[in-house]
């Protein structure tokens, strides 16, 4: 971890800037998965999951029976701690339904704004070194919620049985394809995977480059996802081994994730890198993580206000504020995924159980984009009802606009239906 | 207009495919603007005005004072349409706006949903043939209830007086430029232009694919936009003459607009065309209308309900139900940007005033995607307080998913607080 002093010198620009990710090899080569799955369907994603995993798949879909079967094979202990996860997550979510919005703008106008779930959602759930059951859980539960007709999970093989069982409580269909390979086929539909409306989840980098050019075909997406970050503030009250354990449990995501740590107090700094340099050795992910932390930085700062500040410039995705009443600075908080508050907040409980969503921006995007909430599986729609006297009260207004506009007919739409109301009075 | 009758043979996919859009020069044109803008800023943007509006600008920020002598320009009954529109617009996206969530999940755990305004926001406004002014009412005043900080405005020259007045209004800094360069500039800042958090508004074909360009590099964009569209459903209290002029309204915009109308009467059908082939004489803009109707389409239909039924399937960017009680058939429209009930609701009413925003979805995104509301200007935080009591209640749950997930820091990073609690505890 480097440690800098903070000072109007300093180039938070440059220090805090990501890894760039400007990787042409890999753009051509997703390109070269969408064009293979789009031209060969269920072949083309039998071909690429037999050269990625290694694994011959006869059916793309996992039998319903497996996911039923799942339920007996999770042992009890793994099945409460993803009840209660759900419980939490679920109680979060609920709480956003957003009742319809009626207004009547001006006598005889009145305006709704109403809600429609989304069709059909597409879940990437990563597989391999750590299959995350919690992702299911984050995107399924909403999805649920928001009462999409059908859910669609893609997981690269071999599946994991606790995100087999977690599917079955979402009620998805599940699909043993992962990669790129599985993104394409949920944008674009093939013989066995449908097409969805929108799709969500993490992955690698091939993952994301591909959710990035299909978005760019018009399939929504959630959100551009990069490496995992955590940014933690603490002053003389921050605990150094709790700050050096969620730091490390940042860091152990991937060599690519991202670390930091602002106080305005040496002494914690100091003893949160030497608690990093005892724990870090108990980690099974203990390369990973030193390899992590070797990008990561430790700022001393003369208050938690400039603090803050220099949080925003980041825009992290998880921000820890392990300070004595939080609750003060989290009015300037402006740039950020997800806040945890004072010493008992670890990032790891918004991870997996606190309630919130986990699906968070990276990479400096929780300037401009939010996390995953309800509204991500939900679309709205407005409607205007307009009786006779509101045209004869708003035609005018209309015909006006209409005509600076240089859009006759818009003017003519209106003056039919006054023209059409004054013979009737006659 | 093509007429035709409903039956279990007719393939809407393929009847009611909008023009593909897939143009590699318009690509490559576009990726040499935004190239040229990103390497040479302000002075790429002068040279691409000249080029392509054939105009010198010498400082491409319109002068405030510009901006301020336009309220004493537009004249009075101008100013009033202006005004009452913008009324309207403010009172119904201030209706939307949403309170903080805050929910107690489990005791000692409270998580909390927050709002963030986006802090500078660029809205495209054309100009050309049809110059709108809407547009910066549609988009400027839900980024004011918002409360933005900044609200950059580019729009290609000259600028129409009635465009700089609304600018006036919603306190915009105004840039004189248009085309694919006003998106570029304003997703990747110039000397001049301020690079901003989103973009929002219409345009031609450079625009939109420039907006799809720089959206795939992560600039957050509205919907991506195409021809406007309307389907009306009629029955038979639908009155020909409105159906007509509406149906000439969306016509007029582009050769490119796409008008269909469903009525379970033939007669409304037949009156409907005569109507629209009398008054399309009237028109300036005819030719662009004639042009748009002749890839239009009348179905004749047994049932309102199978009317809907299409009309989901089109999913179209304004739909009105010309129908008698269309209360009742309201629930079962799925995919649309807004409705217009009954016969008094032209379309027009949404594009200029009744307070509903007209930035919609089309080419069939309404099945995916949301128009422009004021949460297209907020972003979400999400903040969790977790005490010791919680911590404490919830920490075996988070340890078995880590455990479960293979990423241990994520478990230790509880087990470091609840060993210093026992401490504290013995």
């Amino acid at each position: 971890m480097k440690i800098i002093s903070d000072s109007t010198r300093v180039n938070y620009g440059e220090l805090l800037k990501r890894p760039a990710n400007n990787n042409p090899e890999l753009r051509t080569r997703v390109q070269e998965i969408i064009e293979m799955v789009k031209t060969d369907g269920d072949k083309a994603i039998k071909l690429l999951t037999r050269k990625f995993d290694g694994i011959d798949i006869d059916h793309l879909e996992v039998d319903e029976q497996a996911i039923i079967d799942s339920q007996d094979l999770v042992d009890a202990k793994q099945k409460g701690a993803i009840w209660q996860a759900a419980k939490n997550i679920e109680k979060f979510h609920r709480a956003q339904k957003a009742k319809n919005i009626e207004v009547e703008t001006m006598p005889g106008v009145s305006c709704k704004l109403i809600y429609r779930p989304l069709k059909r959602v597409g879940l990437y759930v990563p597989g391999g070194t750590a299959p995350l059951i919690s992702t299911v859980l984050m995107l399924g539960i909403p999805a649920k919620i928001a009462e999409c007709n059908e859910i669609v999970v893609c997981t690269p093989p071999p599946i994991n049985l606790d995100i087999l069982y977690a599917c079955g409580l979402i009620g998805a269909r599940v699909f043993t394809v992962g990669g790129a390979q599985a993104i394409a086929a949920m944008a674009m539909g093939t013989e066995s995977i449908p097409k969805v409306d929108k799709i969500f989840g993490p992955g690698n980098s091939y993952v994301t480059e591909a959710k990035i050019q299909l978005a760019s075909q018009g399939v929504p997406i959630d959100i551009p996802a990069g490496p995992s970050e955590l940014l933690v503030i603490a002053d003389e009250t921050g605990i150094p081994s709790f700050i050096a354990a969620d730091l490390l449990s940042q860091a152990e995501h991937g060599t690519d994730s991202q670390v930091v740590m602002i106080s305005t107090s040496q002494i914690i700094i100091t003893e949160t890198i030497n608690e990093i340099n005892r724990m870090v050795n108990l980690l099974p992910r203990k390369a990973i993580a030193m390899d992590a932390l070797s990008n990561s930085l430790a700022i001393k700062v003369d208050s938690i206000d400039r603090a803050i500040e220099i949080s925003n410039l980041y825009a992290p995705e998880h921000l820890i504020l392990a300070v004595n009443n939080a609750d003060k600075y989290i009015g300037s908080v402006e740039n950020v995924g997800s806040v945890f508050m004072g010493n008992y907040s670890p990032e790891s409980a918004g991870d997996y159980a606190s309630g919130t969503n986990h699906t968070l921006p990276t990479s400096g995007f929780a300037r401009n984009w939010s996390g995953v909430t309800l509204s991500s599986f939900l679309k709205t729609i407005t409607v205007q009802e307009i009786n006779e006297e509101g045209i004869e009260m708003l035609g005018e207004t209309i015909m006006a606009l209409a005509k600076a506009e240089k859009l006759d007919a818009h003017a003519a739409a209106v003056r039919v239906r006054l023209n059409y109301l004054k013979e009737l009075e006659l």
